[in-house]
């Protein structure tokens, strides 16, 4: 652990000479990372983004990407729970990264194990859903405290679903009091130019 | 993990002694695997069905079911992203389990590590959900491989979301041509009564 953040510093501070800037998209399987992802890049006003996709598995959501022309590095970690330091070190020489890019790195679908590496990334964004119920704070405390950002994905679900909001906002805020919440709809696409907002003001501030 | 087989073996031994059938529960967070777990208790035949609640933090699982009278032990594994067989063995213990009860052990929420690990379990139950998109089997094999029945749950869900069902269901035959699949509702109930009927029979064979 000690040797994976040496590592993950080490690609932070590369990262910054090259002005890229670096989002690490944490969530349980079918959340929508993906589906979230490709809402964000097509709300940016900037341009040049680019994806690492993580999967135990698979190319299904790297495939997705590339049709939108976005360029994309699959990773597949043949059964590992989550990335590390040195599979993104690899994987961003293999995207050859444009100075001034946005690197969206999407995590194994897992609310477990990936919050517990860091990868170099700038941000934590972890994407949540209102189906899958509103006591997630209190089981997987760790990825909603080193959260930068919360999405609650899936809200035109909202009618269909007994999710009870107060409840879930109590447990985020008992273990995040800083990160903003923006609700979203991967399947209508609401809420993502807020998002967008977000991470470039985040990227540069004022 | 050889001595976590030794020792599952063991108690899958010590299990049959007294005529314990046991269900080892994984999905990912939110799945709904409590709310299966009820409903199926609620639709045996037979009593003496008993829990034990695989969480990194929290009791709220364990408070549900205590509620209805079901016993039920809990786990916190402090961060540990599955149960292993030596800690469902002290759990076991704290159960006081009788001679012929049914036992469910609902896995930490994640649909990578929990399967690695044997826990002395006859049968691995993997839950499902429509909402978290149709290409998990892809994504996740080892679980889609070694389980031994599939519940689809949140199919009352089905006419909100894009659920590819073809998709999935060649995705699930490709990894597992066996396991019977169950579509079932943890909101309504549907379904559950043919799971326990399923779990009755292969329990004692005719």
């Amino acid at each position: 652990m000690g040797e994976n953040d040496r590592l993950a510093g080490e690609m932070n501070a590369a990262f910054d000479a090259h002005g890229i800037f670096v989002v690490n998209v944490l969530g349980a399987p079918g959340a929508g990372k993906t589906t979230s992802i490709i809402h964000i890049i097509q709300n940016l006003k900037s341009g040049n983004a680019a994806v690492i996709e993580g999967d135990i598995e698979s190319d299904i959501d790297a495939q997705k990407l590339e049709k939108l022309g976005i360029p994309t590095q699959q990773i597949n970690t043949q059964g590992a729970c989550h990335l590390d330091a040195p599979v993104i070190a690899q994987a961003s020489y293999g995207l050859s990264l444009k100075d001034g890019s946005l690197l969206f790195i999407e995590n194994v679908g897992n609310l477990v194990c990936p919050a517990e590496f860091y990868i170099g990334e700038h941000v934590k964004m972890l994407v949540l859903t209102v189906t899958e119920g509103s006591d997630k704070p209190y089981k997987y405390p760790l990825a909603f405290e080193k959260a930068d950002v919360f999405l609650l994905n899936k809200c035109d679900l909202l009618p269909y679903v007994d999710f009870d909001e107060a409840y879930f906002m109590k447990g985020v805020r008992a273990l995040n009091k800083a990160a903003p919440l923006f609700k979203v709809s991967g399947r209508n696409g609401q809420g993502f130019g807020e998002v967008a907002k977000w991470i470039e003001q985040r990227r540069s501030p004022k």
